[in-house]
């Protein structure tokens, strides 16, 4: 199996620029003197996610006579409005197939990105998106599962290791293990000291459950992660992503819905973001986890910012 | 009277690094095709406002002598959190005077870089900070009225000019006036074509009413700017900032407390930052006086994001 490699997520880096804000490193004034921290906020991105990143560059990857038949994504959200931003840039069609439990503010999103969406229930969204792209000739962009997506999520790595060299610990939200693939691949090349630790929903805790077992866990079915309030974060990894992560990530911690709950709140008070319970993982782990994280500065990839802003009035009213 | 130059904000963009994020622009998705948007959101500062820009820059102007001995302001909040973080990071002592109007957020926030507070009524702000400064040797940093505050405060249009040389309209808050004069300078050097167009609330219009008689009015007293639920934009320009707007500001456009009010929504749903009802008006602006503005690339200056969370929770609940 072929791992991503620097060169790959250098390669993605040029060919992003015109779809990606290069996000800034956030220095953080509340937090602990002894280990500083700067939040990479990828929610700023125009598609309120790091998942622009991956799909601009999958897309930008295709020959152009295949990119013109379409392009079809089956995604928990963010993935969806990624690719429908990314085919829109590209002016060619696609359809995004999202599961039932979708929330509406993800779905009119991607609608509002010109693309056609298919709402189906949660078993049968990737047998949906394989019909429609086997029925039209497009071609299926995958949320994680692929060496394309993972090098343009890489890009995030490239850019933290580029803005702050001596950064030692790197924290990363984990689902299908895209993102932290991609940043592992340029944490681990271009600061080889630095830590790469993902962060889990302790009620979607698969990632780190295999992680520790050394092969992919079978004993969390969908029902079971469906449960956090980070619905970003239920997905689980593939033999690829697993692959990356087993030789590249150091470690995963996971984090309880109050403490996933108070970091949302935390980050629209105190950082001025808003930001998705999926995004919001890293931060409650380095405010709860002082003991599984090492010392030292410190960087959380802050993944997205969609969210019901009904579920952010009634955390910020508490 | 001596005006601000745009060789005295290069020098000032040299001294504030240390203390200032080079804010992105961030490309909005819900612009309107005619009128690219790009946000500079000087929420995401450290003090979660672009005043520190001008309180780092004037304190670092100080001989360092002078500065030893401590400084003081006065201020409705976010030039208050702005003193007491540039006195920390200089290892200096701060006293702060704010009005009793002013929201709690904004005095804890002081209070957490280590100032001292003094809370008194409105009217007795800048005396008491006055014979705070004698009492004890300290230098008065003022919130606008003072050419290294400008100066500091154009970094920003110089940060515009260096990201987006074509932006053709520039919206900017309007309260003192400092903050407008400073961008107004470096746009008008760098990018001579360009608009630079003030917003005020319609119900604190003090400066529009100015820019339009060609003097400063003397209509607006303080309770009657009171009104506004924007509490960063209830000063009125000083004679050296005023004298900047006449020269270099092409206009200025209000806008009402429910435009406003949406504006904060609109930019927590579709471009998840917390802005306070004061670096909103320039989005408020945006959406809803087209007629007044002109067409093409237009940049919004998010001065800052510090409000009550509950009202935040309030507006996201609607």
């Amino acid at each position: 199996m072929r791992l991503v490699t620097i060169s790959d997520i250098r390669a993605a880096a040029e060919l992003v620029g015109p779809a990606v804000l290069r996000t800034p490193l956030l220095p953080c004034a509340w937090a602990d003197p002894d280990r500083p921290l700067w939040l990479k906020p990828e929610n700023l991105q125009p598609v309120g996610a790091f998942k622009i990143r991956g799909a601009y560059h999958a897309l930008a990857k295709l020959p152009a006579d295949v990119r013109a038949l379409g392009v079809v994504a089956y995604s928990s959200g963010n993935h969806a409005q990624a690719v429908a931003l990314a085919a829109k840039l590209f002016g060619v069609p696609a359809a995004i197939v999202v599961p039932d439990n979708t929330p509406q503010v993800k779905i009119d999103a991607t609608r509002s990105h010109g693309a056609e969406v298919h709402v189906v229930p949660m078993t049968e969204r990737e047998s949906r998106a394989r019909y429609l792209a086997h029925q039209r000739g497009s071609t299926l962009i995958p949320p994680f599962d692929h060496v394309d997506v993972i090098a343009g999520q890489g890009t995030i790595g490239l850019e933290i290791a580029e803005d702050l060299p001596s950064v030692e610990t790197v924290l990363v939200p984990v689902s299908g293990g895209g993102l932290i693939s991609g940043v592992a691949v340029a944490i681990k090349s271009l600061c080889p000291d630095a830590r790469v630790i993902g962060v889990e929903p302790a009620l979607a805790a698969d990632a780190a459950d295999s992680l520790r077992a050394g092969r992919r866990s079978a004993s969390w079915p969908p029902a079971m992660r469906a449960r956090t309030i980070a619905d970003g974060l239920r997905a689980e990894p593939s033999e690829l992503t697993f692959a990356h992560m087993r030789e590249l990530v150091d470690g995963i911690v996971t984090v309880s819905e109050d403490e996933i709950r108070a970091a949302v709140t935390l980050l629209a008070r105190q950082s001025r973001l808003v930001v998705e319970p999926s995004g919001a993982v890293v931060v409650a782990a380095y405010l709860n986890r002082r003991d599984e994280l090492p010392l030292g500065k410190t960087v959380a990839v802050i993944s997205g910012g969609n969210l019901d802003p009904a579920l952010l009035a009634e955390l910020l009213a508490v």
